[in-house]
């Protein structure tokens, strides 16, 4: 017996090795799950795979994953079309629609510039942004980017792109997150905090 | 737009989120991962699910996975056919071979005794451990159970079925870990080490 397993176990688990989050040995105990799993349940995950590569797209005009296109959200005639948040991955409209904050159009980047991974602004969705910008209905853009380097570097670059078109640009606030310590912010965390007190 | 994904998306999420060791994020990240990797990648996962279920099979002998009945172990005539080393899932046939300290046959039970999860001997390989038995080749049972409390009731109850049998019955050495410090070591384990110590 060689020093791994027969040919279809090995290779479900390389197979799964190769998704992020997943190590060797989370890719073996789920290849053993499987193994024990009903047919069903292993197939209906093979017909998931299958199914979600055939049927998703992105939408043309706001870039989020869809089965349509264009998705819901740019076709339901209730949103807002005044203002357009705009973020860097799909998952990220599914964060913020959970909020049950925002009722405008969303834009996704596909990404944010970073240097080190060979993402400049002409790999990101930015020409198809200005795009949305010319008839004029759009009077604001909300960047909703991540809060670390390569996010902030895509706010400030959109913000000297879009600031000479006339529309607002505002971005999300800096400040504690709800619900945690103040002796264990970041003292960089806190110091936006202050600066962009409130009056209660 | 609902405040979960479309359809196939939000199938893909579940289906991952079923398998152990992944949680409703990772599984989330996992989705948007294959929703752009190549269709290539994600049908080969798809393909890797359909495949392990359609031809792994365990072997009528030893309980082993394998993708032929009798397994390779068992049919390989270069393996000492007076030993069998009994141990709780297929993986652990694995953990075992890459000793390279093992040429005996194996035994897979299955599991372990656990009341708690309603996992008595009848549930596990042992009526086919004891038919192995009867010709009379084999002199000695390697009992490598887990070192945990159903790794070692069901040692405990199989040390006592098969004493009287006329058979040696064996278990894995407990002591320190190779590479640890003994400072770390909890008492049970340094007690054992202690109780089972060597002449060098």
């Amino acid at each position: 017996m060689a020093l791994a397993y027969d040919g279809a176990i090995q290779n479900l688990i390389d197979a799964f090795s190769r998704l992020p989050g997943i190590g060797p040995k989370g890719a073996q105990r789920i290849a053993f799950y499987l193994l024990g799993a009903s047919d069903d349940e292993a197939q209906a995950l093979a017909d998931a795979i299958s199914e979600v590569k055939a049927k998703v797209r992105f939408c043309e005009v706001c870039g989020n994953v869809c089965e349509t296109s264009p998705c819901p959200v740019c076709m339901d005639p209730r949103r807002d079309r005044t203002v357009i948040c705009v973020v860097e991955e799909p998952r990220d409209v599914m964060s913020i629609e959970r909020t049950r904050e925002f009722r405008g159009l969303y834009h996704v980047l596909g990404g944010a510039i970073n240097p080190m991974a060979n993402v400049g602004p002409a790999d990101l969705r930015i020409p198809q942004l200005l795009e949305r910008l010319k008839d004029g209905t759009v009077t604001e853009i909300i960047l909703a980017l991540d809060p670390n380097i390569e996010g902030e570097a895509t706010s400030t670059y959109l913000g000297r792109l879009l600031g000479p078109l006339g529309v607002k640009v505002t971005r999300l606030a800096s400040g504690l997150p709800v619900g945690s310590d103040l002796e264990y912010a970041d003292e960089i965390t806190l110091g936006r905090a202050l600066a962009g007190r409130r009056e209660v």
